[in-house]
C-alpha cells in the first residue's frame, strides 16, 4: 500500500483533534479522581465535568443540567426510546440503532421522497392517538440528505395542540438524532424544535464512546441503566469525566468552524462530483441536490462493482465505503438505497465519499484522479467502456 | 493545602497507568478507523480490538469471544440483571448499581454477618424455585470483605441439580460483581465458579467508563442497548478501540504483578492498622480480619466526627474517604455499615483506607502519623481524649 492515505470515510469515524486530546489528557493522569469524592481535588474534577457539559450544552443552544451522558449516540437512542410506551413513528432511512430500538414499539416507518427527504406531510399522515414519538435523524449517514426537522416539529406541536383540544392527554415528542451533520450545518435545539436530541462525539473529532441525549426541560425520561444516581438518576455510573471535557472540546471546535468549515467542503465536495460526472456519463449522484450535508457525495455507477473498486482504491491510500459502512460489512445491500427506490445495479456499484477535516484542496483532487482512474480502469475490464 | 499528596481512596478512583496511557494514544488520532470499516487500516483497527479482547480475557482465565465490553461495571452489572426474569438473590452490602438492578425484581437481600461476610446457607435459605440469578461481589468496596464465591457456587450448582432432577428447567445463574480486587487477589472464572463476572478498567488503572461482563458459553443474554449488532448484537455501539487496548493493558500488568502487589498491600495495610490501634484504644476495625483485600482498612472510632476529619485531612494532602464515597455524597450512612450491625456513632466516626499504586512506604508512613494527629487533635477539641 501506498504510503500517503486520503480519507474520504469521516461519516464512520473522525479522528480525535489534537486540541481536544490535549485537554483530556491530563484527566486520565493527574486529575482522575472521582467526581462523587468528597475532597477538594475531587471536588475541582466535578466543577471540571460540570463546567464542560455547560460549555457543551451552550454549542447547540442548550443548557448543561438538561444533558445526559452517555457511551454513544447508539445508547442516547436507547435511551430516548425507552422512556416511550406508545407508538413510534419514524423514518425508513433512520440508522440501525434507531430502527433496532423502534422494532421494539408498536411502530411506522415513513418512506423518504427518491431524494431521501422525509416529507412533513409523511409523518403527519403517519401520526396516530397513540403515537408517543417521532424520531427523524438530522441528516442521513448515507446519502447527507438533512431533514425538515423544524417543519418536522411544527407537525408534532400541532398533534400537541390538537390533542389537547380533544381531551388527550397522552404525550407525543419529537427526538432527533443529530449524530451526523454537527459542525457542518446549524444544530440548534431551539431553532429546531425538539424535545430530544441525540449527538456523538466520536463524529465531531471528539472521543469515541461519548455521546449526549438533550432532554426539553419538562420532559420525563426513565433511565434504562440503574446504580449510584449519576446523571440526575437518568444515567448511573462513575462519569466520563475525560471524555466528556474532550467532547466539549470538540464541540467547541466544530460550532466555532462550522461556517468556514462547510463552505470548504461544499467547494471540495462540489469540485469532485463535477470531476466524476464529467468523467463518467452514467454517474448517478443520490440524495438531495441542495438539502445535503456539505462534505457528503453518495455517488453509483450502474454495473460498477464497488466492492472491487474500494479494494483497489485502498491499494492506492483511497479510504472510502460502499454505499454504507454498516450494511457493507454485514453483506446486505443498504436499507437507505432501498428506501430511496434504488436498482440493485445502482445500489451494489456506489460509492460513500464524506469529506472533513482531513481532506484539503491537493488531497481532494489526487484523491479524485486515482478515483476515476480506479472506475475507468474497472469499467474497462468489465467491457463497460 | 500543601503541595504533597496522600492518596489513600484507590476504591474509589485509580489514575491511568502510564504504560496504559501510552497504547491507548494512537487509537485516538493515527489508527481512529471504525473496526466496521471494509479498508485495511480499519481492519486492522478491528484485528486489534479483538487481539485486546482475547488478551483481556486471558487475565481472568476466559475467552475473548465471551466477554461483551460495557462502559463500565454499572452497565455490566445492569446487563446481567436485564436477562432475569426470576426472583433474585443478592446480598444486602452490594454495589448501589446491583442493588438498584435487584429493585427492579422480585428479590431477596441476604444479610451478612458482623464480619461482612455472605455465608453461603444463607444465600442457600434465601433461594428459592423461581430464583433466576444470585449476584455476589468478589469483595466489598467499603469494607473489603472477600466473599467465599467459589462456595456460593456450588450452592448455585447443587440447586441447578436439584432443580434437573424435579423437572423444573429454570435457568438459575451465578453473577459476581468483581469490581473491586482484581489486581489484589486472585480472579479466574473456572476457580470462582461463576456464570457471569463484572470487572470495570477504571478501578485497575485503566481508562474510565469501560468495563465488561463475561458470559459463560452457553448462557443466553438479551441486549439492553440495541442497534448495529456489536458485540454479538448484546451490546449495539461503535466500539471503544482505544479504551479497550487500554482496559486489556491494565488488566495485564495487574495480573502480572497480583502476588507481588497484594503482599507489598498487605505489609503496608498492617503497619497502618498497628499504628492506628497503637494510638486509639477505642479503634473498632471493621470487616474480616483475615478474608479482606489487602489494600482495605475500614476504622471507626465512635464518637468521632469523620466528616471533619477528612476535611482536616485534605488540608494536609491525606484523601480519603468516609465509610463509602457513595453514601457520603448524599448525606446519607453507608447500607454497609449498617448491613453489618453497626451502630450509628461508629458509622459516622469511620474512615475508609484504601492502599494501591500511588501508596509506598515512605509515605504511608507520613500518612499515618499526619491521621494520628488529626484525630488525636479532634478528640482532644470535642473531649473524647
Amino acid at each position: 500500500m501506498t504510503d500517503q492515505l486520503f480519507y474520504l470515510d469521516h461519516a464512520a469515524a473522525t479522528p480525535v483533534d489534537e486540541r481536544v486530546l490535549a485537554v483530556m489528557t491530563p484527566y486520565f493522569s493527574d486529575r482522575f479522581y472521582n467526581p462523587s469524592s468528597p475532597y477538594a481535588p475531587a471536588i475541582q474534577v466535578r466543577r471540571d465535568y460540570e463546567e464542560a457539559k455547560s460549555r457543551l450544552a451552550t454549542t447547540f443552544g442548550a443548557k448543561g443540567d438538561d444533558i445526559i451522558i452517555t457511551a454513544g449516540a447508539t445508547e442516547s437512542i436507547n435511551l430516548a426510546f425507552v422512556s416511550t410506551s406508545g407508538h413510534i413513528v419514524t423514518s425508513a432511512i433512520e440508522h440501525d440503532a434507531v430502527l433496532a430500538a423502534a422494532k421494539l414499539h408498536d411502530h411506522t416507518l415513513v418512506a423518504p421522497t427518491e431524494k431521501g427527504i422525509v416529507r412533513p406531510e409523511a409523518v403527519a399522515a403517519a401520526i396516530t392517538p397513540k403515537t408517543g414519538l417521532v424520531s427523524v435523524q438530522l441528516a442521513n449517514n448515507e446519502i447527507g440528505t438533512i431533514q425538515p426537522i423544524r417543519d418536522i416539529a411544527a407537525i408534532v406541536k400541532q398533534e400537541r395542540k390538537h390533542r389537547l383540544d380533544s381531551d388527550n392527554h397522552d404525550p407525543i415528542l419529537l427526538h432527533c438524532d443529530a449524530s451526523q451533520g454537527f459542525g457542518q450545518i446549524d444544530v440548534n435545539v431551539a431553532r429546531l424544535g425538539v424535545d430530544m436530541l441525540t449527538l456523538n462525539s466520536g463524529k465531531m473529532y471528539g472521543p469515541k464512546q461519548v455521546g449526549l441525549l438533550w432532554v426539553r426541560p419538562g420532559v420525563q425520561l426513565a433511565p434504562m441503566i440503574v446504580g449510584g444516581g449519576q446523571e440526575r438518576g437518568l444515567r448511573s455510573g462513575t462519569e466520563n469525566v475525560a471524555g466528556v471535557i474532550g467532547f466539549a472540546r470538540a464541540a467547541e471546535l466544530a460550532h466555532e468552524h462550522q461556517k468556514s468549515e462547510s463552505a470548504r467542503l461544499h467547494e471540495l465536495r462540489d469540485f469532485m462530483q463535477g470531476e466524476l460526472s464529467n468523467a463518467f456519463k452514467q454517474l448517478v449522484v443520490s440524495g438531495h441536490p441542495k438539502k445535503h450535508l456539505p462534505g457528503s457525495l453518495h455517488v453509483s455507477i450502474p454495473g460498477l462493482d464497488a466492492e472491487r473498486i474500494v479494494f483497489a482504491l485502498e491499494v492506492r491510500g483511497v479510504l472510502l465505503a460502499t454505499g454504507s459502512a454498516c450494511a457493507a460489512n454485514k453483506g446486505t445491500r443498504s436499507h437507505v438505497l432501498t428506501a430511496i427506490g434504488m436498482s440493485d445495479a445502482e445500489a451494489d456499484g456506489s460509492l460513500r465519499i464524506t469529506l472533513g477535516r482531513l481532506s484539503d484542496k491537493a488531497s481532494v483532487e489526487q484523491a479524485t484522479a486515482i478515483i476515476i482512474e480506479e472506475i475507468t480502469r474497472e469499467l474497462k475490464r468489465t467491457g463497460h467502456a
